[in-house]
């Protein structure tokens, strides 16, 4: 037998058939998997074509591919769902309530699985490029794999040849001690690194190991279109003046984008904006395309995610060059990458997205007309809440203009007035730093399309000047 | 001229009226004070009293005394207000909207003030025990003194010599650095102690000392009632199953209250609760009277707190005996008492109250109607998002029962369904920890007063079927 560099001592091989028998029909399985990358695809497969009846609870570190939630949907085999989900399949059983979804910040869901009462863990699945009898290496994302692996005493590993195995560059898996005697996070700087590439586990958990060779779903992204560049233009605009008023990006602006096509667009956008000299650096969830062009071109100095969730172009381009990429990026567990001490620590500037924002602030980032759920708040109110300057950026229709974006009152709020510092749409930027509800309103019209500005007049006009954030609750929701 | 122990080296002495003319008419003033202790009276009374056409915006640390909130409010002195405020003269010109307030959570406002952009700071005035040429010790609370003498170049300090020199036993105060360097907080015990009793400042910025005798406006808690007694026995019985389930509970249960007398009360009950040998440590913002009454009887092993907030009798009581008090009460800046890292290292247990929660688990901490501002979120915010246990603790109806806590759909959100993990009313508990927001209204119909059940559950058929979240928005706030 030829030495493998992907598999390492005295392992349990078989086949996906076999692993899937170490899951329980009502198991709760962890698996790996964060940005729709790095998720276990021969296992979930195998159970969905099982034909047993199962009722899984199914947590996984942030979005999965199709054999996840789409087979396993179809298959009628989850009856629970975290921390986010964003597929077709799984989105309609949630809204349906055929599948029990809560949805979850990425940064605690480490804590809540080992002790937090959220389930009670049976067995993990996780991909990896290489496994020993006590060690893997994390593929495409790292999310939550380390605690994931912790708090469970039966372990199966997918070992995928199509991943390279240069991914283990990439990895800084530090290890989250328990409260009360967890200490500090000892990451002085975005780029460094503190950990080992590889994640420990308890050799007598490892259940099974089986070989795959199929790449992770790829990530699509669309074209800016005008009015994302407008979006990015006022924003670019905007940072330019931050950075010169604050102390804290005195020499560097440390940066998340959310995930997604709009967050990808604002990001190549970045190269444009005149930060001066100033280290432009990402600490984030996600790398997407735009940021391995950034690298690319000189404009990004360090990279600091848990994923690494590209299109199919940005995963050749990757991998084609994983160990020079892997210089100025780092991956991490989920835990760390959004981890409010520290988002804190290195003061970063956050700027996501949402499905609509109000008069006073407040952010919905989930839900459609109150009731429908899109896909999670995933790791946005991790960065919001924590960002000495958070933004949120997006366009101020939908529907082809039929929708405003900004609106009376959210039917949903995942991020409140509290936590959200600036608000950009392709009109303009309101800065809702020291405003009151009334001076954040006037700002917020501004930011609306003209189209609605008239009915936004009129619904304050209705709400009056009784209380310190006037509402009219007989058309909160019903205001145009 | 004898030694004082108050007044230390060569210090610009001078009366109140001298020193608030330090006070430009349309400053941003920064003060101590913080659970309505620790502010500075005598220069504000006299800003109050100086017939001065003033526009003043006013940073506090928390909430103050009448000589800020209603004597420079009756002043009409003061045009903006952050963070918190807590007395009917200032709620009533916010919710009128002669006062422009913003709500803000209290462990990111030094960092606001500092380089958020918040507020452009001219002069800080605060209470001091005993001052230096460059040095003061808090009084009753420490609050954002840190940051704000930071902050500015003008400092006035007020030494009261009605509050013991011997506060100085309490206090620890640790300086955080700025962003991107901040380093870590190197606390590993809510009792331990990193930093000085003394906030240093740069001497220059000195402007004027002024000498006061006289006490802080005394909290008053009301007697605990029946309601209060039934909270607190469904959280007592709920802690002790949570304390033998989860492996952070094992040696200590840390714990924070919400500020005030349902607070006060639930502190109170702790001692009743069986937790076996562990111990009990308090980290939270305020120490109130119940807190004393565990400490004296042995119950609590350890306090940290940024603010003694007391009644008139639990004044006396630690003002008799405060050093042998501070042998187990910490003082902390407000960073660090309710700082994010902090909560979550330590794994503290959260519980505040609330004005209204709904069926999905959103809590309205702030508003009456919508529209009508209380006294703000506090620290709430803090604890409830970073606890990896985040109660409310509430009475399911208000207005003699004319009214339910347990409504629909909150008509202000301050903390999230994400953040919110289990609510206790007098009637029980719902722990919401990995239920669908389906599955929770079920729980909560429970947890309201049985008058309102059957309009709840009205509101749920209207609601439906559609959707991971089901509302019927054209009665989500009209629905008895």
């Amino acid at each position: 037998m030829v030495p493998d560099d992907r598999l390492h001592g005295d392992l349990p091989l078989t086949d996906a058939e076999s692993a899937a028998g170490e899951v329980a029909a009502d198991a709760t399985l962890l698996t790996s998997g964060f940005g729709s990358v790095g998720y276990p695809k021969a296992v979930p497969e195998a159970l969905a074509e099982s034909r047993r009846d199962l009722a899984l609870t199914v947590v996984s570190g942030g979005s999965v591919g199709p054999e996840i939630d789409t087979a396993l949907v179809e298959a009628d085999a989850i009856d629970r769902r975290y921390p986010f989900q964003a597929r077709p399949e799984i989105n309609e059983a949630v809204n349906d309530g055929s599948v029990a979804f809560s949805d979850r910040h990425i940064s605690s869901l480490g804590d809540e699985v080992r002790f937090g009462g959220l389930v009670d863990p049976d067995v993990a699945v996780v991909e990896a490029v290489a496994v020993g009898e006590d060690w893997l290496i994390p593929s495409t994302s790292i999310g939550h794999t380390p605690p994931f692996v912790d708090a469970v005493d039966k372990l199966v590993v997918e070992v995928n040849r199509a991943q390279p195995r240069e991914l283990a560059a990439f990895h800084d898996v530090y290890r989250l001690g328990d409260p009360p005697g967890r200490e500090g996070v000892p990451l002085s700087a975005p780029g460094e690194r503190v950990g080992d590439p590889r994640v420990g586990f308890d050799p007598e958990a490892l259940a099974a190991v089986v070989e795959t060779d199929r790449r992770d779903e790829p990530y699509t992204f669309r074209e800016p279109t005008a009015v994302d560049e407008a979006i990015a233009s006022n924003l670019g605009d905007f940072l330019e003046q931050e950075v010169e008023r604050s102390p804290i990006f005195e020499e560097s602006l440390r940066m998340q984008f959310g995930v997604g096509s709009l967050g990808n667009a604002l990001m190549a956008a970045l190269a444009d904006a005149d930060v001066g000299d100033r280290d432009l650096v990402y600490f984030g969830e996600v790398i997407q395309d735009g940021l391995l062009d950034l690298l690319d071109d000189g404009d990004l100095r360090v990279a600091s995610a848990t994923s690494l969730a590209l299109s199919a172009e940005g995963q050749e381009c990757l991998f084609e060059d994983a160990e020079r990429y892997a210089e100025d990026v780092v991956l991490r567990p989920a835990e760390l990458s959004n981890r409010p001490e520290l988002v804190d620590r290195f003061g970063v500037v956050a700027v996501n997205s949402a499905v609509e924002v109000d008069l006073y602030g407040h952010v919905n980032s989930t839900h459609v007309g109150g009731s429908r759920m899109i896909s999670g708040v995933g790791g946005s109110g991790d960065f919001v809440r924590n960002s000495p300057l958070s933004i949120i950026a997006l366009p101020s229709t939908a529907g082809g203009g039929d929708v405003s974006k900004v609106r009376p009152m959210v039917t949903h709020v995942d991020h409140t007035e509290h936590d959200v510092d600036v608000i950009v749409t392709e009109h303009g930027v309101a800065d809702l730093r020291g405003t009151s509800p009334r001076e954040r309103a006037r700002q917020l019209v501004e930011c609306a399309d003209s189209a609605f500005r008239p009915a936004l007049e009129d619904y304050l006009d209705r709400a009056g000047e009784e209380g310190h954030t006037p509402h009219d609750l007989d058309s909160a929701f019903d205001w145009t």
